[in-house]
């Protein structure tokens, strides 16, 4: 089972191995190259030792990259118009995720033994939903629940993504949606 | 990306060697021993090169395995009441799912680069909703659309399992349920 992970202090040596090691994935994954312990130990200038120590396994390590590129990196758009709001970033989502990186980061995340990764991933999309709900709840609107939305909207697009060759394309998106807002 | 595969001609060597390694897996698991491909090849009476020139990977076999074991055993129960079956049935889905072997399994599905394992699975479930669709048609009714089903109420569930940590319980799936015959 997972091992519970406190995060390292800023700036401190274990905050300066995770950023180095984080970037040797990157790195080695942008270049193409085969993802090993020794070859990513090499490049971040660590032993693999240290690797071992601090993530367990190979796959782990990936989980907790993939999770930091998914790491919203910022709050959606505000136009005034939250519906249309909430359509663009529930399209852009499905777009990002639909992608060879978004099913990669996907698949690393849920490929680990670390429950907790998953669940950060849904948290962050939660989140970003609350942000455009909070908006039109102060606009003196009703939005949907974000657990309606993401029972609704979030789930239908990353099941067909994760186990379907439809995939989940704009239309398909925008009937969800249409569907929630419909009965908001 | 992922190797077009055909199955094995039942009774040929190919099929021997399938049932043989697949039975070396399970019996692996089910022993608690760590799987390895010299480890599967040893207990199957195959060499570990038969293993990589079959499946590629391990990753892969062990998609392929997992596959195997969400096959349905039969079709859905027949009370009469297609209403009645269809909740006992996703009931019995969400909890096998939500299960400790459950979850390994759509892991180890979705782990492997073969999308096509990941659409087998769905597929299967689309297969026996679809048995309870039609008994239902065949009585006059108007059950939902199994695309319905399947946005409605199988993402949700499989969506709260891989990435939440409230899970699918009985009173998540009969409220997911009612909500999408409420409108049938």
């Amino acid at each position: 089972m997972e091992k519970p992970q406190a995060a390292p202090r800023p700036g401190g040596r274990a905050a300066r191995i995770q950023a180095a090691v984080f970037k040797a994935v990157d790195e080695l994954k942008q270049a193409g190259e085969e993802l090993t312990v020794p070859a990513i130990a090499a490049r971040a200038g660590v032993t693999p030792s240290t690797i071992y120590r601090r993530w367990g396994t190979l796959a782990d390590l990936l989980s907790d990259v993939a999770v930091r590129h998914l790491r919203p990196d910022g709050e959606p758009t505000d136009s005034g118009d939250w519906r249309a709001d909430l359509r663009l970033w529930l399209e852009q989502y499905a777009e990002e995720m639909a992608s060879e990186p978004g099913r990669a980061m996907m698949r690393d995340v849920l490929s680990a033994d670390r429950a907790a990764n998953a669940c950060t991933c849904s948290a962050y999309t939660g989140q970003q939903l609350d942000v455009i709900r909070q908006r039109a709840l102060a606009r003196g609107d009703t939005p949907p629940e974000t657990a309606v939305l993401m029972d609704r909207v979030i789930a239908p697009v990353i099941y067909r993504i994760l186990f379907t060759h439809e995939g989940a394309d704009g239309d398909y998106v925008a009937g969800l949606v249409e569907g929630v807002l419909g009965e908001g």
